[in-house]
Formats: structure tokens, C-alpha cells, sequence
């Protein structure tokens, strides 16, 4: 089953449940998808049982599925980033065996065709594909073993960044605030069931197809996390409840071989360079600039649909 | 004016104007205070003009005066604090010409009376006495000239800490997630303008008086920021929009004469063991340890109302 939110001029939007051609969809029988996911367990039979979808899908008025959220937490579990983000920011972190998470904006989730706005071309603006889940109440001190069975849906995110900021924020320890902007979700939100052998071991089984201005930039495959999501959902839960509607992230999509398959954001390109090329050479965004994520299963089929947007001044 | 909220069942409550001797309140023309702030300049007229308080305030129904918000994001600006945590946590920050700030979980915030739910006495339970401020929505870019309009009232805060898990995830750059659990707020929002000779140059100008188990434990003055809320806002608000109901933190209070004044936290009297002894004596709480925060202005007002708490295990 897949979710989506149309825009009707209210900060949450409408929740409509999705036909499998995704060409048209069906009223759910709760406005919004924060509502579904607060009475998930009595409602997911409900959502499921609709076959009819009467309305055309315009995909024009289709929002981010969570058009914002009470918490939003992004691990960073593909060690070929982060090993190539210190090398970019110029860091040597202490290697820890928990999964790397901090807390970013959840007051705004862009839509997928929604205008990006920047403050300032300075800032190394850049793109971070990755994927994340949306989850139902977690209570405080759920094991990983328990944690999977509270991951709702599963999303596709843009975890907009500015590299210029990143590394100063980032060596004062107290994570990132103006270096992590607000992020940006694909259109749909589906079940883990949908995603067939998309989904193992609570990890995406599935490529990450990124463009930049039209151009193939990276094609990493999703199946790389060093934790799980249902170990990412466990870390964020050992001190505080989730509230239902917490979205998790993976961290930016990457893989060992990213010499091959390309990069899903920009620093880590630039990562690559200096490692190759002593210094970087590709620059970060400009106003102006498009990006365009779409994953991939093995058999074709693009379950979250595309992010497609553009960079503006603000 | 005085603000709170009152349990009634629901997530956000049932806001209430309260008495100038806060013994009685009267409803407010919109149900939540995250509803004022959102249409503050509309309300503000309507909420000031009310001067019949028919309803006896029962303070066991106060909860924090916004029990959940969008957006939390913690300063830390009163520099004697960071250089004891430091020595504390064993770190050497660079030097930054900013206010250093986190993003924290505001999906909930504990009422001023409610018990604390930890997950285990042996990771270093502390409190954090603090201000802050609720703003309406401040648009990206807004200067700090411009941000001081944007705070809308002040709030009290206990910004609960797990110290065992704060320094190793300070030291990843990715700040704090297990480290920091929801927090707590002292039953009154207060308008600038009533904290009289309490509110200068965007920083509290008056005490924070601290007991731990009943025993005065610091009484440290507030006006030692070295950036004012003003300031604050206006650093989050750089690439952010703010949302209305942002909730902004000075960090935790402290004085450069820490040995008369004593300490907000414990951790910082845990560092001046370590400075004055060579290691630190002072314990962290135990389940059952309560504590109460209360600030005090020169004439002997305690505009916020008292954080009086205990902490319990899950």
C-alpha cells in the first residue's frame, strides 16, 4: 500500500491512499497521515481494504507524505560516507558502535516538486539522498527486536545540506542547526510489504538513481547500512518515547565502490577527488540548479516516485 | 501577562490567562497556546484585555505551557558553563564567534509537578536550569536587530541531561540524541514586558534559584549570556524559517563566580570538584531525587512559577 498527501491549503494536508498505477487514489478514512499514524494499528486494515480510488491523482498537489513532523532523526549508517565526509570536513571522529544520529528540522518536509529555499550560493548547497521511516509510538526502551514492528512506512528523503557550515558546526559537538535546513520527501510513503524484495532485514534493497541538472550523478545501492532501521529506531528510542509520526533517516546512501556507482550527494564527490585529485573540483549548487532522486527495485518498479525540484533565493 | 496551560486531555492542553496573583485564570479566546502563538499579533490585544479571572487556578492541572512543540533549539551561551563542561567532559572546542546551539526532541515537554521517566539511574541523571523563549514565526534570514519582535513570551526550563551518554556523543560532531531527554517547564509563560526590570537587553535579569533533594544547590543570575535571545533567534532563524511555537534556550545558567553562586547543574559542580580537588565528588540523581527551580527577580516576583519534580524509573 502507498500514502500520499495532497495539498488543501492546511499546514498537514489530506491523506489519500494510492492506486497501484498510481494514477488516481482514494480518500483515507482519517485526514492525515500524522492522524494514521497516532491510530495506526486500528487503521492499517481500514487503509488496506480500499480497492476503489474514484479521483484522478494530480500529482501537482501532492506534499511531502508528512508535511511535517513532531521529530525527525538521521543516522548517517553508510560507512563510505562517513569515511569520506571527515576526510571532506577534515575530522577524526572516535569510532563508536552505536549507529551515528542527530536531530534536525521537523517543522517543514518539503514536497517533491517543491521550490528549495536557500538563503545564501555560499553555503555549499547539496543534496543527500537517502531513504527513511516513518514510525508509529515507540516506547521508551524498545529493543531492536521489538523496534521493527513500529516502522510504518517506509519514505525517500533529500537531506538538504550546506557544506560550508557543516564542518564548523559540526567540530563544536553540538551537531548541526543552520547547516541542516529542511529536508524533502518523494511523494509516496509505502508499506514494507509493498517494497516485495525492496526491503531486507529492515534495510532498503534498492537502488538510489540520482540526477543533478539532468545528469546521472549516483546510482548506490540501498542495501548498505551499517544498522538497520529497526536498530536505528531502537537507538532513538533508549531515552525517550518516539511519538507516533517520528520520522528516522538513514543517512546519505553510499557505497564502497562509489568509484563505479557514483555519489548521492555532492561533498562526497568532492571527497572522492581529494582523495584522487589531492583537492575538489566539482562545485556545490546554484540557484537555479535541479536535483532528481528516484529509487529503484530490482525489477524495475519506482515505489516512492521521484523527488524533482529546484534550488531558489530567497 | 501570564499564560498556561491546563490539562485537559488532550496533547496541547487548554489555554488560560492567569491572575496577576495567580490564584485564578480565565479561558483564552483560542484553545492552545500554540494557536496564539501562531496568530500572536491578532490575539495579543484580546489576551491583554482580559481582566476577569472567573476560574480558580488548581495548579495540579498545569502542565508545561506549550506540552509539545515543533521545534526546540538549546543555546548554550553562558560561557562559564561551557569551559566546566569541558574540563567535564574531556574536550577542547575550537573557539567560535557564534552561540553554540542543538536541536533537542519537543515532542514533549514535562509539566512543572510531573515525574520524570528516565531509563536507568547509571547514566548520569542531571538537571539544567534554564530560560527560554517562545517565538512566532520568524522568516529565514530575519537580523538580530529584528528578531527581539519575534519573541513572544519566556519561559523556564529544565533541560533534563544523561552525562554519561553526552560526551561520547559529543564528541562524534553529531551533538546529543540519548543524552538528551524531553525537558521540563515551569508552569508560567510570561510577556517581556511584565518581567519588569527582569528582562533587559533580551536576557533574564534575575535568579535562578536551584534545590536538589531540598537543599539550595546554586542561585545564579541570568543576565551572563553572552549572546541575548535576541541574538539566539536570529542565529537559528539564518537558513531556517522558525515556525511559530519555536522554543529557544539559553543553556544552562551559570556565573563566572560559580564557588558563591553554585551551579545549575550538577556536572558543573562535578568540573569545580575536578578543578578544586582533582576529581569530581558530587554524585548524579538517583530515582526518587527531586528537584525545584525558581526564578526570582530583585524585587522577590517568581513570574515563572516553580519546577518542583521528581525523577522516576521507567
Amino acid at each position: 500500500m502507498r500514502l500520499a498527501t495532497l495539498n488543501d491549503g492546511t499546514p498537514d494536508g489530506r491523506l489519500v491512499v494510492v492506486s497501484p498505477d498510481a494514477n488516481s487514489c482514494a480518500a483515507a478514512p482519517v485526514k492525515t497521515l500524522q492522524e494514521a499514524l497516532e491510530r495506526w494499528d486500528e487503521l492499517l486494515p481500514q487503509l488496506r481494504a480500499i480497492a476503489d480510488f474514484p479521483d484522478p491523482l494530480d500529482m501537482a498537489q501532492v506534499t511531502a507524505p508528512l508535511p511535517r513532523a513532531w521529530q525527525w532523526l538521521d543516522g548517517s549508517v553508510y560507512a563510505s560516507h562517513g569515511a569520506l565526509m571527515d576526510k571532506v570536513i577534515g575530522v577524526d571522529k572516535p569510532p563508536v558502535d552505536w549507529p551515528l544520529m542527530y536531530q534536525g528540522v521537523s517543522s517543514k518536509f518539503y514536497g517533491p516538486t517543491e521550490d528549495v529555499v536557500m538563503a545564501d550560493e555560499a553555503l555549499g548547497i547539496d543534496f543527500e539522498g537517502e531513504f527513511g521511516v516513518l514510525t508509529t509510538r515507540v516506547p521508551m526502551g524498545t529493543t531492536a527486536q521489538d523496534a521493527g514492528a513500529h516502522i510504518a512506512l517506509v519514505v525517500q528523503i533529500n537531506d538538504w545540506s550546506l557544506r560550508t557550515l557543516a564542518g564548523p558546526e559540526m567540530k563544536t559537538g553540538f551537531g548541526w542547526v543552520q547547516a541542516k535546513p529542511p529536508c524533502s520527501m518523494a511523494p509516496f510513503a509505502v508499506t514494507p510489504d509493498e517494497l516485495g524484495d525492496g526491503w531486507e532485514d529492515f534495510q532498503p534493497n534498492m537502488h538510489l538513481r540520482v540526477h543533478w541538472n539532468g545528469e546521472q550523478f549516483g546510482d548506490a545501492h540501498g542495501k548498505a547500512m551499517g544498522y538497520g532501521f529497526d536498530k536505528l529506531v531502537a537507538h532513538a528510542a533508549r531515552t525517550r518515547e518516539l511519538v507516533a509520526g517520528t520520522v528516522i533517516g538513514s543517512g546519505t546512501v553510499s557505497n564502497e565502490n562509489y568509484r563505479e556507482v557514483g555519489s548521492s550527494c555532492i561533498a562526497e564527490r568532492r571527497g572522492i577527488e581529494i582523495v584522487d585529485e589531492g583537492a575538489p573540483r566539482t562545485e556545490f549548487m546554484r540557484f537555479g540548479d535541479s536535483v532528481r532522486m528516484e529509487a529503484r527495485t530490482t525489477d524495475g518498479r519506482t515505489p516512492f516516485g521521484a523527488i524533482e525540484q529546484r534550488v531558489v533565493s530567497l
